[in-house]
């Protein structure tokens, strides 16, 4: 275990200062800042040819016309679409072929996701590549514990942990369900720990449209009124209902954000075999129909409004019915979809570290590096479940959570790319070392000592007398340490005390509010 | 556990025959024969630019020129590049520019190794990818056991269980080392045990040149002498003394299986940091470099002789000297060195399931995995260590063994691409199926329900109420039951009993010739 692994953060010094003005001056000073977000430099993968996109663009175009999308129970949907040039039957939408395309053109290629530390805003689209945490689990996992219910002090700790890790770009959303809190008031305390508890940008409620527009009133608090209609500061992820269904909650609260200018991540939720074909090529033509349907929705609403092309596809054990996680066929799914995308010229989400495995075991980590591995060589924009997903999403785990990290940050590496600078190229040690020699010692070695590799924090590179005196640990239980140590160092980023009090105001009001519900 | 873990390897028909003549006759069924290895229709991953690859070329063309190569203790190393236009002093030899890339010309870009069951002869190079089981440990680990000296037993093992899975190509060379054996003799029960219990193609001794010609003899003995002095049976393991040297055993090795047109992988073995320098470029010069000068004493041994590219490239902990694995660094490594191994027309050796773990837990699952995908996304021809490496080689495990076998498996998959065929493409189930309606009834999935999905053999995807019914198991302990369940299974491929025992009678002959020796 290297110090890597527990960066010092540092305190933005604006944030001294109070209130609406301290947040002026602080984003006064984003440019001076450095991004801690990956930018690639390496070239991208791409498993499909120019002809196999066109097959696939062409059958979504098809499957547009013919079979069309349906859009349940949210009237206002039907109408701007029928008004806009679709065939309206019932609730199905049909969209002459190239309409939904072109309507999908006003969303933007890229937007900032502002923080409320700027350091710490990113770029989502282009080259950038921004990691988020696992997302939705109703379960937490770890090896003291054993697998429970998550609570909000679950859902606290996580968000201290990925505020801990310099790899983890985003606070995520629902990083688990606090499980212990009525239902319609979890959202409440959810975005607040994200604000609190964390620097980061995050992701809002999209479980009623109400909830959205919660979400939208405490990103006024913390950002300011002003800001938050002229600027993007919260990111929520909508899923379709697949096959072919975009349904009253999902579009109440998409258009809830759209409105307010705030992001979208459209994403078909697949279990391919299930909710889609079989075959790759015909999931991934579902999907680019009920991104592109889903996406024109969000432009109809607001032209503009920033949308991410998202995607997540489960392979199916056939056998069983039960969803297969790092299987070749879902990361062709990522690297496909991941083109399609950049042919609408619109950020993307996908992948992550996905596994099905019920603990952190070699299972977990086979799937996850297969599933993360085609996630950045694809091109990835937005990356939810980039740590501590388990058991097919069910588990958020503690001890997944920074085993995750250590490959993100490996991942921040193999982005850069091959060094061809003249330090890299290393003509000058070969004039130091003989034919048989060592490199140790030589000066370009050792000026090169401390940025020489990626240094994981969990991997034990010891010999085995030594790993034996050491308790013969397995990596969980290294990790069972670590996520223990970061927790004991964390310490909570300042935030402006009447902002905060604003914010717990809020929320203690909208909960006098509603009496405990369920749903 | 699927049965597809568990294939039935069907005895080719002309097995029944004995001796030359059916050995003939299975050969010219050949081309009937389906081929096990995988054929790429993926496209590759290049992290290197034209621009990057010219400036390692260049500069490799430097240090040949100017700091040059030793070839120790063989002075007709030294007499042959003299004569081929090299500068030689003492042992340095040092190549004009352009010289060693051109003496290189004459290895074949690719080459045929036959097996003794024609069905499992192996193209090596091109599009193809061949994998081959653990190299070179001293130990063997299992659940049961723990970690102890290799045996000749486990090395049979070994030898069975790579034989018994549809995903290992090659059955190897030292997949152990059997240190119950003296080491002037083991080479002879390993290379016999290679014929025996398997069927597959193999790879010779190089510890000695002797021990090379033994294997070459031997080779006559189960292919026939003229078939040897035609064609390659055996593709050998020729490790540079990195930096910037060849030794006397090595080339001893490599020039007896060069004049006999047996195949040698003529492999830097880098620990980058210490055996070269510490950044990605300046390993990938010194690795062109070496190989350069290593093919080229080949060619000029006997041209046309075939040679492969190989790279190990492991990078170190600066802070231990520890080597570590599955770090973006080594990744580079394979994705460079693919490229440059291209562009000199060679097959390339690199990658393999590589890590530094003690056991077969996540950390090992994780460092394969980072080595394995980028092995196969850069088009690596020949893939030694593909399954079974642990504790940075020290090791083989049993439990990886099997657990690799899977990951190799779903590489099959991915290797082969996108399907856009008209199943493919599945436009036929959308017509089956309405929106919000599910595909697992349809005509179109039914169709294709056995075939739609890769299957993993060791994967648990069941829920975590029937996982902990079975017991708990993490993937390792599924392993040890999967190992023991396929080496009880395992049954010996049929082999002319003439020909065992005349390979049988050299083996003892040998060994009757020599004391026991510890060298």
């Amino acid at each position: 275990m290297t110090a890597e692994a527990l960066p010092q953060v540092p305190a933005p010094a604006a944030e001294g200062r109070r209130g609406r003005e301290a947040r002026r001056a602080a984003r006064g000073q984003r440019a001076a800042v450095s991004v801690p977000y990956i930018t690639r430099a390496i070239p991208l993968t791409e498993m499909l040819s120019e002809e196999g996109l066109s097959l696939i663009e062409g059958n979504a175009e098809t499957l547009l016309q013919e079979i069309g999308i349906e859009f349940r129970d949210y009237p206002v949907a039907l109408t701007r679409f029928k008004d806009a040039g679709c065939d309206v039957k019932a609730e199905r939408v049909r969209f002459p072929k190239g309409l939904a395309r072109k309507l999908c053109a006003t969303a933007p290629a890229q937007y900032t996701q502002h923080a409320r530390n700027p350091a710490r805003s990113v770029v989502i689209g282009g080259n950038h590549t921004v990691f988020a945490p696992n997302y939705g689990s109703p379960f937490v996992h770890d090896l003291d514990k054993g697998r429970r219910y998550g609570t909000i002090e679950d859902f606290r700790n996580f968000v201290k942990l990925a505020y801990s890790s310099p790899y983890i770009h985003h606070s995520g959303g629902t990083v688990c369900e606090p499980v212990d809190l009525p239902v319609n008031k979890r959202h409440l305390e959810m975005v607040y720990a994200h604000m609190r508890f964390s620097d980061k940008p995050f992701m809002g409620s999209v479980t009623k449209p109400e909830r959205a527009q919660d979400t939208v009133s405490m990103c006024e608090i913390l950002f300011g009124k002003e800001f938050v209609q002229e600027n993007t500061v919260c990111t929520s992820l909508i899923n379709a209902n697949s096959p072919l269904v975009w349904d009253a909650t999902m579009l109440g609260a998409a258009e809830t954000y759209a409105l307010n200018n705030q992001a979208c991540i459209m994403t078909p939720f697949i279990l391919a075999g299930a909710m889609s074909p079989v075959g790759v090529a015909g999931t991934l033509t579902q999907v680019l129909a009920e991104v592109m349907a889903g996406t024109a929705f969000c432009q109809l609403a607001r032209p503009g409004a920033p949308v991410i092309f998202g995607t997540f596809v489960s392979t199916l054990s056939m056998q069983s019915g039960a969803p297969t996680f790092g299987t070749p066929e879902a990361a062709f799914a990522i690297y496909g979809a991941a083109q399609l995308a950049r042919r609408l010229k619109m950020p993307f989400r996908s992948g992550g570290s996905l596994c099905a495995s019920k603990i952190p075991d070699a299972q977990a980590a086979y799937e996850s590096a297969q599933t993360l591995v085609p996630t950045v060589l694809a091109g990835a924009n937005f990356v939810l479940h980039a740590a501590g997903w388990l058991e097919g999403g069910l588990s958020a785990s503690y001890e997944k959570f920074v085993m995750d990290f250590d490959q993100l940050g490996a991942m921040h590496v193999l982005a850069k790319g091959i060094d061809l600078s003249e330090n890299g190229q290393s003509m000058e040690a070969f004039r130091q070392v003989e034919p048989g020699g060592h490199f140790l010692g030589c000066a370009h070695t050792q000026a090169n000592f401390e940025s020489a590799f990626y240094r994981s924090s969990l991997a034990d590179n010891n010999s085995v007398e030594q790993w034996k005196e050491e308790g013969s640990k397995d990596e969980a239980t290294r990790a069972n340490a670590l996520w223990k140590k970061m927790l004991s160092d964390y310490e909570a980023p300042p935030i402006d005390p009447g902002v905060d009090e604003a914010l717990r105001e809020f929320v203690e009001k909208r909960k006098a509010e509603m009496p405990d519900a369920t749903y």
